[in-house]
């Protein structure tokens, strides 16, 4: 609050700036109740970040812009080829955490202060964004701005996408005074840019594991979402022998703990979290249990191994009860590499001893990555906790987040 | 639907009686979409099957009644000391069978057919009962009827109990025009009832196994619920290394394939098959996961191994996986045993060799049993299949235990 108190004429953007900046986005959509935030795109709470970005931006000197897809640009420097563009988002998961996005987007501008202060004059453009619906919390698509931006995601399914009061993509645009009809891939933007670097914070203890406040992300696990259907058969649960039973629960279980036992074996992550089972009364033998597997590995083929493992391990269960069992790959994003020359670059610029990170989850880098080459750094995570409002890091990891940003986009830019 | 088409004068209660009384039933609140039953107590459907009961009571030459708490009677002689009582109920489960309740009632009106045309003159006065609310699908107590009767609910609780609407017991019998302030325990009916008799389906597929139509009830097995709440912590399925993982869903499996194990080892039976995930997005690890267990078994001593064993189990695995475990007792029902000397004289009459059976369900006879001598009578179930439209007997095996309950009664009222 101390920006809005009117310390900006007394330069704010000192050595304090990235506590200035981090402080006055801290209130933005934060539920009183849990401490947790709902910056769902282009609800008020989240417009009301959009206003922060703006209004910041302008004070830093830089000049905004939206693009047709509502990410928000900032530009040091005149918008054009040869572009380095840096940043995250501000969206939120329900009740989530303070970092997760806005790490990126602060630090960005604090370190475009930083090099102000330095006297750097870059030798291209560099630009901060803040893409649109990265969490997919509203509409339920991730990475939706720099999906639209890549033309990954159809305009006309996109602006037809509701939210879960039946609210479209196109009239949520419309009510915060942006045209749907700009929607869709933006190929003049997309050839301004050389490169793209999202500073996140780490979304497990990789790093504290490492005792590393900065680590560089190697790429991102191909991942998948698998649906298993068991179906049994409804039964009195006081007077059908064991024996007689066809209980989908079962195998249901040993599924979840043959996917746990595969993910240890090979490396890599695998998770059962969302299950029905039907009619979901106490007292009788469930008919059906529908459950969702969450799966991610370290390359495509110790993925498919993974699942076929899992689904081998349910169909024998299933097989031993007499269920039925169908299971559906409802999606599946490949395998990530980050660009091996900006990678390369980075840890030129942050020193070889810098950790080089794989991680599980998705990012607009990662997206962007189909197109041009983008790059990632991560902030220490001590508890590792994510999509929380406990999501934590420590300011002095912060800081050396934004030297290291710094540091990365004064090399990008000087040539 | 013979019955209605006015054949009663024409002798409808000879030979064809128990398929007249139960093709006139079987349209009664069917469902035309799923083929199961809504029967929910006081609501049409089942002041619908209120009405059959009283008209083919009265066609019977039974005089009918109310007792204060809903339940019907229907009187072959005066009202009085020493009486016999048959019957079962006439709710439903939802989308429940035609049988389970039904064929008790149906069976009991053709044995007393059957006893009048061959000519039997009761010593002491029969009544047929329909107890109210069995199954406990409107207001959420099972054997509501027979528990008001014996005063083992409180009438001031019971007026109190609401279905899903939010309508009470109280107003749902003053629509159906019966006073709800009469509902209480009735010691002089109680005191006229020498013994209840109940026949029911079998609700698994014991009697097939033998190759038997009727069989005698032994007891009730000791049966409750537990709630077990595993507490994890929410974390990023992407991102979260295996070993930082408190993930409650494990545990949970573990305790549902444990469950089985030990049902499997103490000749009980045990069910899961109501869980629920917190927050229950696919792609995070659950903060807590929330099921019951539904456990029976011989004897209360088995039961409480068997619950102790599988709350080891479970605490285990949580403590291996840093997850919190809560385990609460919600409902706990004895042994009912059924009175020796009544099952000795039932065994006497339908043959030694009639199977004793054992049963994890209650009844209203398994209430009555805490004030007078009860008894239950099944019917071959050749699938096993219950609480379903899909439930079943054989017309043979119907006829079969019309013609034990008739040879019971005749047995229990000749003297």
């Amino acid at each position: 609050m101390k920006f809005e108190d009117g310390e900006s004429e007394a330069g704010v953007f000192g050595p304090g700036v990235f506590e200035t900046l981090w402080e006055s986005l801290l209130p933005v959509g934060r539920d009183a109740g849990t401490g947790g935030y709902r910056r769902y795109s282009w609800t008020e709470a989240e417009v009301g970040c959009r206003a922060w970005f703006a209004r910041n931006a302008t004070e830093l000197g830089l000049g905004t812009d939206y693009d047709g897809n509502g990410n928000l640009w900032a530009w040091w420097g005149r918008p054009g080829p040869g572009a380095i563009a840096t940043g995250s988002h501000l969206d939120s998961v329900p009740d989530g955490g303070a970092f997760d996005g806005p790490l990126g987007v602060v630090s960005a501008f604090a370190a475009i202060a930083q090099l102000r202060e330095q006297g750097f004059r870059p030798a291209r453009p560099i630009a901060v964004a803040a893409f649109t619906e990265e969490e997919g919390a509203r509409f339920g698509v991730a990475c939706l701005g720099s999906r639209l931006l890549t033309g990954a995601v159809d305009p006309d399914t996109a602006r037809e996408l509701r939210d879960s009061d039946g609210v479209s993509l196109a009239e949520a645009m419309q009510a915060a005074g942006r045209d749907p009809a700009l929607l869709g891939p933006d190929e003049d933007l997309l050839a301004s840019l050389d490169a793209y670097v999202e500073l996140h914070i780490e979304q497990g203890r990789a790093l504290a594991g490492l005792d590393a406040a900065v680590g560089i992300a190697e790429g991102i696990w191909p991942h998948g979402r698998w649906r298993l259907e068991f179906t049994g058969r409804a039964d009195h649960a006081g007077t059908t022998r064991l024996a007689d039973r066809h209980d989908p629960m079962l195998p249901y279980a040993t599924m979840v703990l043959a996917a746990r036992e595969a993910a240890t074996r090979h490396g890599a992550l695998a998770t059962v979290s969302k299950v029905t089972a039907e009619p979901g009364g106490a007292n009788g033998v469930s008919s059906a249990v529908r459950a969702w597997l969450d799966a991610r590995a370290p390359d495509e083929a110790t993925l498919g191994l993974l699942v076929d493992e899992v689904g081998a391990a349910a169909r024998a269960a299933a097989e031993q009860h007499g269920v039925g069992l169908g299971i559906r790959r409802e999606s599946v994003t490949p395998l990530v590499s980050f660009d091996p020359g900006l990678r390369g670059r980075l840890s030129a610029v942050l020193g070889a001893d810098t950790p080089v990170l794989p991680t599980g989850a998705g990012h607009d880098a990662g997206v962007l990555a189909a197109r041009l080459p983008t790059a990632m750094l991560f902030v220490r995570n001590p508890t590792g906790v994510s999509h929380s409002p406990a999501e934590f890091a420590d300011a002095a990891d912060c800081q050396a987040g934004v030297a290291a940003l710094a540091a990365v986009l004064a090399s990008l830019a000087s040539d």
